[in-house]
């Protein structure tokens, strides 16, 4: 009986691209995948680091959507080189995808490619994209009880940022009460409030992504 | 050279385990499939309309969750029969599930079965849970622009549910430019904006369970 080829394991290929992914990029610069639901405010997250990291770091961006290019004009109005992926329906980028992007970026023009995952809090979770971190975005109106709920990409995130504290007044959760329930699943994560409509904690999550180029380059 | 079976299609294989629901569950019973984004507010939504429909309108509730009985906890504290299905990490609920859970129910004893799908505004698009209809639960907070970039959801929706609009006043965004955005993509399916926090709406979204309920009878 002739032997019938299998891929056995989507996210095995998929790894083995992520390795490549990972080397095409190399050392110099450094890749984040961002996570998040819909509307969390990832692409408002990007424009405003975008913005005030410019003249510092060169910004490059990957973004990830169903369909349109909604969030990729609002990037490229930031004067940054982007890139849009359109899954058409599929509900995660894989490596394959960033894989085809790089080349329409000058990555020796780059210090810190970010990747705009599609909004969704569970698929993306599992495919490598070639990326140095997995940033999980959750908002404070979501509640707090989505670190328990979604564990998968909590527990995978090297950096979580708490957006929209600025309507913490409004809300029947606290930021605080966030941050406890995010303990109780990724206790190593850096938890980073901000809002990106007053500005508050923005400073430390432009700080955190210094000190992770930094620390990228320094393993050269 | 042996033939080797293949299921062609997961989604038939849905379809028709969702046949086989729809008809379990009968003509008097009316089942509603909540789609949403993590966070948008479905389980608060279940339970207010279990607190206002007691004693008027027989619910149960299906939890669909990745992980943990949050949920369902929240929802069985409102006295109503109420079944998990835990995913275990799958981002999508399917036909077969639903099927599973119903001999927890005495169907004999609802009048609207709630299916409160996993936060995913994605995948569990494409699956037919045996439902009489989807409804899409957004919240304001999650911006106007969610129907163009996540359209399957949006089209395939009977009703959309506008929820957290008492936090309009603190938004960049309007309930009148999400209805605008909407109404690009679906123009059939009413749109009920609401407040689960101040009630406002609230009574716009009972009438329409009522009317469907009696819709669904009315086809006997």
């Amino acid at each position: 009986m002739k032997r019938i080829p299998i891929v056995a394991n989507v996210l095995e290929y998929n790894q083995s691209v992520a390795h490549d992914v990972r080397r095409a990029m190399g050392s110099h610069m450094l890749a984040l995948n961002l996570l998040s639901s819909p509307g969390a405010g990832k692409t408002t997250l990007i424009e405003q680091t975008a913005a005030a990291l410019k003249g510092e770091i060169r910004l490059a961006v990957i973004e990830g959507d169903l369909a349109t290019t909604l969030d990729a004009d609002r990037v490229a109005a930031q004067g940054v080189p982007v890139v849009q992926i359109n899954t058409d329906g599929s509900c995660h980028l894989e490596a394959r995808q960033v894989m085809a992007a790089l080349p329409q970026l000058r990555l020796d023009h780059v210090d810190v490619l970010i990747i705009e995952n599609v909004g969704n809090l569970i698929c993306p979770t599992e495919f490598d994209l070639g990326e140095d971190a997995k940033v999980v975005v959750t908002s404070l109106t979501e509640g707090d009880d989505k670190p328990l709920k979604y564990p998968g990409a909590f527990v995978a995130a090297q950096a979580i940022v708490v957006n929209k504290i600025d309507l913490e007044p409004y809300l029947p959760v606290s930021t605080q009460e966030l941050r406890t329930a995010i303990a109780t699943i990724n206790r190593h994560a850096p938890v980073i409030a901000l809002s990106c409509t007053t500005g508050a904690g923005f400073d430390v999550w432009l700080d955190w992504i210094r000190e992770a180029l930094r620390a990228k380059r320094a393993k050269m």
